[in-house]
């Protein structure tokens, strides 16, 4: 591939949110949604955005969701703005819920002049419980006025529900005749899994990039990134990541052949996996982050297969949580995920102590690999030793007693 | 179908375990594989006895179930004894832990004079670590002369792992011309699933019956008792079901035709029934017990497909914990199991208190629902609308910060 050389590209993290790249305002309120704190917040495009989005896989789709997802088609991939609310998910809530997401969005094109096809709409919260359209409307009324391009960090907190804090990021790509930005803000902290999961993302660009090019780039930093960490199998009905893109910097990707993309997908995979994994780190009760690696799969998609079977299995969350190198239990979790392989040819290390190779435990090592799980970031290889190259990582956290209560109580 | 009339039969629960149908003995001691307590048991059929069982699906299979799996094809059924041992699983021990696991039927053999192919085994407990073949040969010269028709209950206790208690119960079937009782003991706590899980399941029966018959009832009675409860998803290394059947009580089954079959059938899923249950109600962490009803679903597999998703959500079960009836937790781990239906024509009730029919929240009901949920009988009922008729009903329970604690610390 022909493009510019390594001295003059590069990718660096730098402070910020959702406004900072250029061409992006936003601001957030209370009103009223949940008990107390910011509950709605508002990003607006200064100009028409290119937009792209992933949806969750549930069968069972928000109002919000099956709103975005047809002012995506019927704009033909042009958005102005997103309104997305805390405290109510807008979910189960039948014609009605869909017409309150088409009731706010409507709004917005009203306050902000622009087509209603070009709102995109998103809720977190609760399931099943009315949005209250006269608080949304009220809202938005007092959030136009206030939409600042450095007000990033509002915008993060108001999409919070269970989160333990703000989940930002930005990056600066520079390149041989300019710089431009991606940002992004996230929330999420409990039924993540793999295929989107009760996880709403907004990522922007100033970058110019027609939105057939822009989904394809998202596609393929979601995969290894918010379609790769799980923290307990739950998809949920909302699960949304939208990236608009403004142009606004005068740079610009035309196509996937362009020297120009691998930087751009560089870049925006640089904010997702950012996002991503400050979600699994911000899990609901987690106090550590695994990466799990499986290797010597028939394919790539039965390595993701036992990944999940092991991520998600209660029993290897719960050895983690206590730091325990329990590695008969990651055995007997990747033996029931229903792909063939030979416990005799396989291999397991935690923190790459190899505890099991071939057929043979190493307990020897038990406090070689215990001091590795007593860290905050836990590493763990899972070989089933082929035939066959396929590979996969995951990132999951532990399960603590502390999740049970949180998700306990969730709504009383 | 002819038979006996319903005037003439009865199954009657009564007190007992594994040595209360004729021709069984069993002891137990503690020979220090344990810490403390009880753990190795040995129960014999004072004649060859007919024998099956069902084993782990996991591809990873510890050294009892291989090596009894193969012993069962080459006695053709038939059995004199079972050995079995808590505190070591005796799994992903390799060459040297199949080795020990021939030596200890090797040994019960030589001190019951009968075939080694003609003694199973199993074992529960810590996997990976080596089972001491010492410790096995002198606990077994002590058992064999403590074997006693009425010692089911140190048997039941001799299995145990993390259970609170004992799990054993017993049934009279009385036919026309007699009566032939079945008996049973169980041990499962957690890494429960469909398709066995880590739970050890002894049964006995003094009806006379072919290998083949017992297999084939064995297997009609575990789908919907053993095979239809599920703990946290995990299924383990060493899951195992026996039956013997002695014939001592003079009553035979030839055949699946024969009019006594569904009695025999019925009274082997009565006890089946009863120990499953007991091992979800005495689950790790378990406060509640709940029956998940499926309908409508394409097939009977998928409606079995959707309630294992839903039995093993961790935000379902959470919710259960706290009391909460959050509908649309289960409605969204309906909507991620991978079965077709459409949630405008689905229906969720919680202890028959319907809280969404075909699109609509009934969340006035609440107050009812939780009401429900706060007892220790919980009851789910969930309707995809069709179409279909498939249905299938799975044993759960809830998941506790309690759970969290006892798989966190397992090990150490």
């Amino acid at each position: 591939m022909a493009g510019p050389t390594p001295a003059h590209v590069a990718i660096d993290r730098i402070p910020g949110g959702v406004t900072t790249p250029l061409g992006f305002r936003t601001a957030a309120i209370a009103c009223g949604i949940k008990a107390s704190g910011l509950d709605l917040a508002l990003l607006v495009a200064d100009a028409p955005a290119s937009a792209a989005a992933l949806f969750t896989t549930n069968l069972v789709k928000a109002a919000p969701v099956l709103l975005s997802q047809q002012h995506l088609r019927s704009s033909r991939g042009v958005a102005r703005a997103i309104v997305v609310n805390s405290g109510c998910a807008n979910a189960c809530t039948g014609e009605q819920g869909l017409a309150v997401a088409q009731a706010s969005a409507a709004e917005v094109a009203r306050l902000l002049e622009c087509r209603s096809q070009e709102v995109l709409v998103a809720s977190t919260g609760v399931i099943g419980v009315a949005l209250d359209i006269e608080k949304l409307r009220r809202g938005l009324a007092r959030l136009v006025p206030e939409l600042r391009d450095d007000r990033h960090h509002d915008a993060a907190l108001a999409i919070m529900t269970t989160d333990r804090g703000p989940k930002e990021c930005a990056v600066r790509v520079t390149l041989p005749g300019g710089t431009f930005l991606v940002g992004g803000m996230a929330k999420g902290a409990g039924m993540i899994a793999p295929n989107m999961a009760t996880m709403l993302a907004f990522v922007t660009t100033d970058v110019r990039v027609p939105s057939s090019v822009l989904r394809e780039a998202l596609t393929d930093a979601a995969r290894t990134t918010f379609n790769a960490i799980t923290v307990d199998g739950d998809t949920s009905t909302n699960d949304t990541l939208f990236v608009l893109a403004s142009g606004a910097s005068g740079q610009e990707v035309r196509e996937v052949g362009d020297p120009t993309y691998p930087l751009f997908l560089e870049g925006l995979r640089e904010v997702c996996r950012a996002l991503a994994l400050e979600i699994v780190r911000g899990a609901e009760g987690a106090t550590k982050v695994v990466s799990l690696e499986v290797s010597g799969a028939p394919s790539d998609e039965d390595a993701r297969t036992v990944a999940r079977v092991v991520a998600n299995s209660p029993l290897v969350k719960t050895a983690v949580h206590g730091g325990d190198p329990n590695w008969g239990r990651l055995l007997a979790a990747m033996g029931r995920a229903g792909v063939p392989f030979d416990p005799d040819r396989s291999r397991v290390a935690i923190g790459h102590v190899v505890m099991f190779d071939r057929g043979v435990p190493f307990d020897d090592r038990a406090q070689e690999a215990a001091a590795h799980l007593a860290g905050a970031e836990i590493s763990v290889q899972l070989d089933l030793g082929g035939p066959g190259s396929g590979r996969a990582t995951l990132y999951t956290c532990d399960l603590s007693a502390e999740y049970v209560r949180i998700n306990a109580d969730y709504r009383t």
